[in-house]
């Protein structure tokens, strides 16, 4: 252990940090020029082999624990005090489609004008890298860790953790911890990290109708019954122009915030002009202009959402055809206390009783029941003091994200508090989609951030 | 010229015919393995020199005459009597995607079982092929045909033939004849040739929305406008259930049909039992199970049909976005007097007042008047008395065909009368779909209906 340094300090961690940017920067495009894309099945084991690698650079006893699916990672250090901090992430990105779209390629990680584009950057390679460096920081200036650490990262994310909730209870006594880190993080458009104590659930479908049984000339059609029409009225009927669903009992099991999720919305909305701007829209959805009404419309709003829609013929020039099948798929988000299992229920109801019993809707890999921890606990607290040290302002508290992932079931159901918003995302991000980026700047002050929560977290 | 054999007798000609069947499909499958999408570009140059070659290889003087777009093939042969037939085909096929749909590949003319399958052979390369075949073999057997011939051999019909306008207004010489034999014809499920004397005309637009600025993180769906629910609604706006057109104006300037034409369809009848049982559908469109009135509403009824639909991801497996852009490829199947342009004005205007202004049209290549010669005329009767000749039993006559092709600007703009209906097709030849097909029993019948057809028509 080297001398001189007072025992358990944060300044020459943060130093230390500082004198390695190159270092960490060139350890992040190693984990983004690994694909690892679960909806498609790339690169996955040569991913799982990577962050085993990495964690055992950490000083980790890690293990690679097979699932139905693909494996969890699973890193645990001993720490000087008792509190045990697990740390949920994946190591799983979306698919890189569509290609042209992208600046660069998805998975060369280049760094443009401090801006580093890859897909999984933000979504959440970026951030596993820098809570790693925390780490890394810590053990090479303290030789230990102030707390105990179970990092716990899957490969199945993307799809919905299908396997999550079955390794959490076989494994009960690695996911036990006194809090859970969550997986990602962003810093609003005034700088501020955003916190956050939920998450949405999600049920992911396809719909398929089929007409004729092959594609015909279109000179049929005053006859033959079309199978992309058909989708197109299925759609129609789900939703309306304002984005409130249509199905019978779909708000049923919605819960309305508390009290104090209203005040801390009212205290840190979203800025709806910063995000009409980047978006490039003359207005956002719904009527209401006031912030804290937008921001429970983000965060308490459950959705239907298309996510891809084909038929037919969609290359360039013209093709007459009238197309045989046609196909959608939608992903609901749902809040707090609705069930995706009940809502595909109502779904496959609503399109009976409307007369679309013919349209097939076929459940994907990726339903997930909502999530929310109380607010305000220890992991809260140290998540604002480490950010205000970092960041040098306050950070933004919300009850939850308006995304999803697996919180109820790796820990909600074992009494595990979750907290996320530590994490090197931006409001341009472009998660999920081309041009996935993330600031440099954002990813060192992540580090610090994770350096500083477990000094804080330990108490 | 060989001895013994009765001038101008036709039974030496389809002898001749009976000799060489093995030839006539090798020809066929050299056309067929010869890729030529128009709207790709794909092997249009390749194909129209194929052209030339067969033309002079049955004789024919040709040129190859260029327009702003692929050019058009014109073989000319002298006849011994005076009568002159122009005769229409094309070149260029339907683009063969989805290839993975295809039983064998789309560009390789596999035979099985006595079909042959290959993108363009049933439209309309076997067409082309069988009436080459009916020269050669005229010329062969007598030296000399029955009477004069224009071929004219176009690149451009499957997208529209945009410049084939342009082409019969430079070369009237080459275009006026006493009538044309149209490029398409199809046995019906009974067996017998269907003739006709008419085409419908066709719109061809795409129609794009675009919500946010670049796709976005699904979890965005509560306050983001969603590009693909737009095109939904736009798309839902256009047409009810049953197929009826819901733009103001639209049936304006449908020409209803003569008692002639009525009369017609109520000999004529299309089989809708077939249709349902080749289609695999429990009910056609419309209320109507009358023969006569569902041939009138195939025939006389104008459409609206979606051709491809497209929007986010459409790959395998969960991609949880909100696509930026959506887009829908629409083609108008039009019926006399309804003019393309005068059909996108009102899509737009209809757009405009649904409050879907936003949503932007764009014409694509491949608009057309419809157009309908007189049913009775010297070309219908001797297609009529060579069919009865040759498959020993009476075509059915009706008054046009739903699909569409350049007649108007070809034909009628010119005083000459079109008629349709010598063809290699049958009703399962899966036209501008995977497996497109013909019986080869039918192109051998189909060569030997056109040898019979030039000596009727020479009277």
């Amino acid at each position: 252990m080297p001398t001189g340094i007072p025992p358990g300090s944060l300044e020459p961690v943060l130093a230390w940090i500082d004198a390695r940017h190159e270092a960490a920067i060139a350890d992040l495009q190693r984990f983004c020029r690994q694909p690892s894309v679960a909806a498609q099945g790339w690169g996955m084991d040569e991913m799982a082999d990577l962050v085993v690698e990495a964690l055992e650079e950490c000083g980790a006893s890690t293990s690679l624990v097979p699932t139905a699916g693909f494996p969890v990672v699973v890193g645990r250090l001993k720490g000087a005090g008792s509190r045990h901090l697990a740390i949920y992430n994946h190591y799983d990105v979306q698919p890189p489609e569509p290609l042209e779209a992208w600046s660069s390629p998805p998975f060369e990680a280049q760094i443009r004008d401090g801006v580093l584009y890859a897909r999984g950057v933000a979504d959440n390679k970026g951030n596993l890298v820098a809570r790693l460096w925390a780490v890394r920081a810590w053990r090479a200036v303290h030789g230990t860790l102030p707390c105990n650490i179970t990092f716990l990262v899957e490969g199945e994310e993307e799809i919905g953790s299908p396997h999550l909730a079955e390794f959490a209870a076989a494994n009960q006594e690695l996911v036990r911890a006194d809090a859970c880190l969550w997986e990602a993080g962003y810093r609003d458009p005034g700088g501020a990290p955003v916190l956050y104590a939920g998450l949405k659930g999600m049920l992911y479908v396809e719909l398929h109708t089929r007409g004729v049984a092959f594609d015909l000339h279109s000179s049929q059609a005053p006859l033959a019954p079309s199978a992309a029409w058909r989708l197109v009225a299925a759609l129609q009927s789900l939703r309306d122009p304002d984005g409130r669903v249509c199905i019978p009992g779909f708000y049923d099991a919605v819960r309305p915030p508390t009290e104090r999720e209203r005040e801390l919305m009212r205290r840190y909305p979203i800025d709806g002009e910063t995000m009409r701007r980047l978006w490039q829209v003359e207005r956002l959805l719904g009527s209401s202009d006031d912030p804290a009404a937008l921001t429970e419309q983000l965060l308490f709003e459950p959705t239907c959402n298309i996510c891809g829609l084909w038929s037919g013929y969609s290359g360039s020039g013209t093709k007459t055809i009238l197309p045989a099948t046609a196909g959608a798929k939608l992903d609901f988000r749902l809040v707090p206390d609705q069930d995706p299992a009940t809502i595909l229920d109502l779904l496959r109801r609503h399109l009976a009783d409307q007369g679309f019993g013919d349209v097939e809707v076929i459940e994907l890999e990726g339903s997930e029941r909502p999530a929310q921890s109380p607010v305000d606990t220890p992991l809260m607290e140290a998540l604002i003091s480490s950010a205000q040290r970092v960041y040098g302002a306050a950070p933004r508290v919300l009850p939850r994200m308006a995304a999803t992932g697996p919180m109820e079931q790796l820990c909600q159901r074992y009494g595990v508090p979750a907290i996320g918003g530590a994490g090197v995302g931006h409001p341009g991000s472009r998660v999920h989609a081309p041009d996935e980026n993330i600031r440099i700047e954002d990813f060192i002050l992540a580090i610090k951030h994770i350096a500083a929560l477990l000094l804080d977290f330990a108490g």
